[in-house]
């Protein structure tokens, strides 16, 4: 992959360790500034109505015409309650009730931060919005597991309906290891 | 604010609303490459041994010689957990047991998102690494509240004596807006 360009000069940037840090950075020939990357938040949520979970068909690459939950990349200036409603109304025209903190999931391959809410779906409605082919309301047997886009979709299922079996109010944390055609490592964290 | 260069090609960049998108992004002049700006995490973790709670004063800017808790910005190829401990040991040269999340603070003024974890500090053992004039270990009498270098070490700290005394483990969810010489607004969210 090539280096690139400096955001602040246009000169070419060039990978090297700069003097007290331990690790590559893209540093400008010219100015010398520095072009941290860091890991980007997914923000989502699971959304319930009448005990069923609502999920939308993808429209959009990867894993189109795969099921998921209503999820997207935070941004500036947005706290992750308000990106996870954000979503949940540009995938699905969905507002949200009693959000709530569900899940932080690292996928550190790809260098992801999943912070997914657990709230509940106001007035039942939804609707399929940009990037989204279908919405659907689902009871526990009738989700699609073979069908979800990612793994981070399934785990988050799986704990939701761990979590309304126990009645419990605990936040999930792990790391989520997949990669396509490799079987997926879970590594959950207490909590 | 200069709008800068294409990190592709090295045009210069301008910004507009691209087409099917909702907001104003860097976009290349020439190659058409969007550039996206997403919020930064950052890791650290609260560690406690035999009661007390280990703080770093900081040995550089912002709040040179305030008192905080180990963190920083988290890497790309890494997992919060992972971060946060070697933020710990960067900053104090600590190692982490036993860490669970413990919240999640949303600063949108600035775009971040801290992502801390509670845990036991090993043998009790730290000592200043880079960044970093002194470690203290800390009775909860002796916290210098008034020297305390943000207000989400401050909030951090607050709940973790409510959590302790409570013998509680729920995990923190909340907005914190703060400004230089403004009164800070702590958005606390359910969970």
């Amino acid at each position: 992959m090539s280096s690139g360009f400096c955001t602040q000069c246009g000169s070419a940037v060039k990978e090297h360790i700069p003097e007290g840090d331990n690790r590559l950075r893209k540093v400008c020939s010219s100015c010398d500034f520095i072009h941290y990357e860091n890991p980007k938040n997914v923000v989502g949520c699971l959304l319930e109505w009448q005990g069923k979970v609502l999920l939308c068909k993808r429209g959009i690459e990867p894993r189109h015409g795969y099921w998921t939950l209503p999820a997207g990349f935070m941004e500036n200036g947005e706290s992750t309650i308000d990106g996870a409603a954000r979503e949940a109304y540009e995938e699905a025209t969905a507002e949200c009730e009693e959000l709530r903190l569900f899940a932080v999931y690292n996928l550190p391959r790809i260098s992801q931060v999943y912070i997914m809410f657990f709230g509940q779906l106001k007035d039942g409605f939804a609707k399929a919005n940009e990037e989204t082919l279908e919405v659907g309301l689902f009871n526990q047997s009738e989700i699609p597991w073979s069908e979800l886009a990612f793994p981070v979709v399934t785990e988050t299922l799986t704990r939701y309906y761990e979590m309304r079996d126990q009645r419990d109010r605990r936040v999930y944390c792990a790391d989520i290891h997949s990669r396509p055609g490799a079987p997926v490592e879970i590594i959950r964290h207490p909590s």
